[in-house]
């Protein structure tokens, strides 16, 4: 691996001091900001994740604000999700269309009030694409980028370390839910929710100043508990099928394609800007769609381009993320397979950068 | 320094097998992509740019194009730079702002025809604005990212490298202009232009399939050249006043503040978003712009975060870019500076992460 030159440009984040005391040994942009990637070793990290609570600094995950009277017409534009009954207090997961219904982005939206949101991004600069829409229609809207970094606890004892902080109420929160939970005389949106399916909360840090005061009253409150700093493992989002924007799906992709049918209405989204292209797709159906593609592997290597998906010589698909699973002990991996070939049960052939592995597409992902 | 862990939402170019084989040693991430970031040393890498060539993977330069009937009306729309006048085969630097006159990029525009633009990146995903306005506005126009990365040559000896590669005739292009040049059966856009102050090319490479004959072919015709795999040098192009966006410039500036006033004609630009709010920056003039700034250091640590400009105790402006200059013998640096500050000559103190040095600002950079 080549070593990652530091700039100003890929931006640090409000707990960078506290990640680099905790001796992170990789980093991912993300955002046009720096996601710890490896802490010990990605295998250790995993573990780790899986029987202990870990501190993630998922500032990237930057959020767009989306605020004023044009604020529910505006967010219905961005997404086939029918938004009319969401209610303030919660989370909704919203896949997010361009005019030909491609994927622009997989957020979490938090809906603060009837007229004020946060949209929690994956990777890409969506704040240009909500600005130009608002700037483009004339709505009566504000859009910015706040002072908002969130910070989350994921693992099995992810409860434990957040009532030590939070108090016992956080105990309460149900999936998806947020409330507010105060922090050194300040309220601070807590969500049950995160990237992983370990379970734990997602901190809205909202002012840049508390990030590390947070950082070291979690990590100090977690000490008993082997609480550590740690990041999103590839290795465990793969096995409980959690997409990754860029990775498995792109604005090339609908959502339909991407698994995600399920999450969109566009007969009732009335206002969507891909709507007539999603109301076309959602009677045809689509002609691929997203995997969990079991590798017959001891190791693989990095996941850093896309892997075709091969049957009798022809390619049939791709895989655009893998890794070895220690806990499978396979290879794991998210591809797109064309209808053709996506059946469970169907063997195939995949071809990495070094070699070629056996692969079988799978019923269901494995921690789903 | 961290590693970087591989992905592939963080994508290769055409060119990565080429610049691996050639040993880079440390990447960035700019536009979602690799952009090479050390191969020697920076110290080594500088030199060599001075004294001979570099072939310079910048395919995370991503394209915008933008055709069809309404091209020129959105061109417009996006710059407070006056297009009326442009002609098919120049290329245009143009500031891009939003409906406050915050730049959102700064990129080259290649015209290629009346009713066809490409727009060469800096580091934000502008697809998405140009997308979004051309949505809201319901333009009659197609926009998209096409399958074009640009290769550089750059330092005193392109011209003889290109010309063995391209033919004679690509000696006579001036300065931001474009010819069409024959390789493999095809033609490519080059254009006398480039990210230092050494002289060059770059090469509008239309077909990810080109992209390793011709890094080969370039490799082993500058052979007896000293030729060798490059990158922008951040000492090189702070010494040659050469910005960044997202180091010296984001959304919260105005063209004028980055000292782009030249390249503005709010009054002249009729539909530009912008134009309003710098009418009136135009009127009043910026309270704060970007200077050169000499640091008295022998050596500087990594400008990773924002250094604050101090005088008699108070904060005047921050440097946002800077590195140790072998050539002058001193730090050289990109700043913001407060108006009370920003004559030649002023004294001012910058607070590094590490610690606090003497610095001047200066009447223009060293290489201007």
């Amino acid at each position: 691996m080549a070593l990652m030159a530091p700039s100003l440009r890929v931006r640090r984040t409000p707990f960078s001091d506290g990640v680099e005391a905790a001796g992170v040994t990789a980093y991912t942009v993300y955002n046009r900001m720096l996601l710890p990637a490896v802490f010990c070793d990605p295998v250790k990290d995993y573990h780790h994740l899986k029987r202990a609570v870990q501190i993630w600094d998922v500032a990237c995950e930057r959020q767009v604000e989306v605020r004023g009277p044009d604020a529910a017409r505006l967010m219905q534009m961005l997404t086939p999700r029918d938004l009319r009954c969401t209610q303030p207090g919660q989370c909704y997961y919203v896949p997010i269309v361009d005019g030909t219904g491609g994927m622009l982005n997989d957020p979490v939206a938090v809906k603060l009030a009837e007229d004020r949101w946060w949209i929690s991004l994956a990777d890409s600069d969506f704040l240009l694409w909500v600005k130009g829409l608002a700037q483009g229609g004339h709505l009566d809207v504000r859009v910015k980028e706040p002072d908002v970094s969130p910070l989350a606890l994921q693992g099995s004892l992810a409860d434990d370390l957040a009532a030590r902080v939070f108090g016992d109420r956080v105990r309460d929160l149900r999936f998806f839910r947020f409330g507010y939970f105060p922090f050194q005389g300040r309220d601070l949106v807590v969500a049950r929710s995160g990237y992983s399916k370990q379970g734990g909360f997602e901190i809205y840090v909202e002012d840049s100043a508390l990030g590390m005061p947070l950082w070291n009253a979690l990590t100090e409150a977690g000490r008993d508990l082997d609480a550590r700093a740690g990041c999103p493992s590839m290795i465990e989002r793969i096995e409980g099928g959690l997409l990754s924007y860029g990775n498995d799906m792109t604005m090339a992709n609908t959502p339909y394609e991407c698994g995600l049918g399920r999450f969109c209405d566009p007969l009732a989204a009335v206002g969507c800007v891909g709507r007539a292209a999603l109301l076309q797709v959602a009677g045809e159906g689509p002609v691929k769609q997203i995997r969990p593609i079991a590798i017959d592997s001891q190791a693989l290597p990095p996941c850093d381009r896309a892997w075709p998906l091969m049957a009798a010589g022809q390619r049939v698909g791709q895989v655009t993320s893998a890794a070895q699973s220690p806990d499978f002990g396979h290879g794991v991996a998210i591809g797109m397979v064309q209808m053709t070939h996506w059946d469970p049960g169907t063997h195939l052939q995949v071809k990495t950068q070094d070699s070629t592995f056996d692969a079988e597409v799978q019923k269901q992902f494995w921690n789903a």
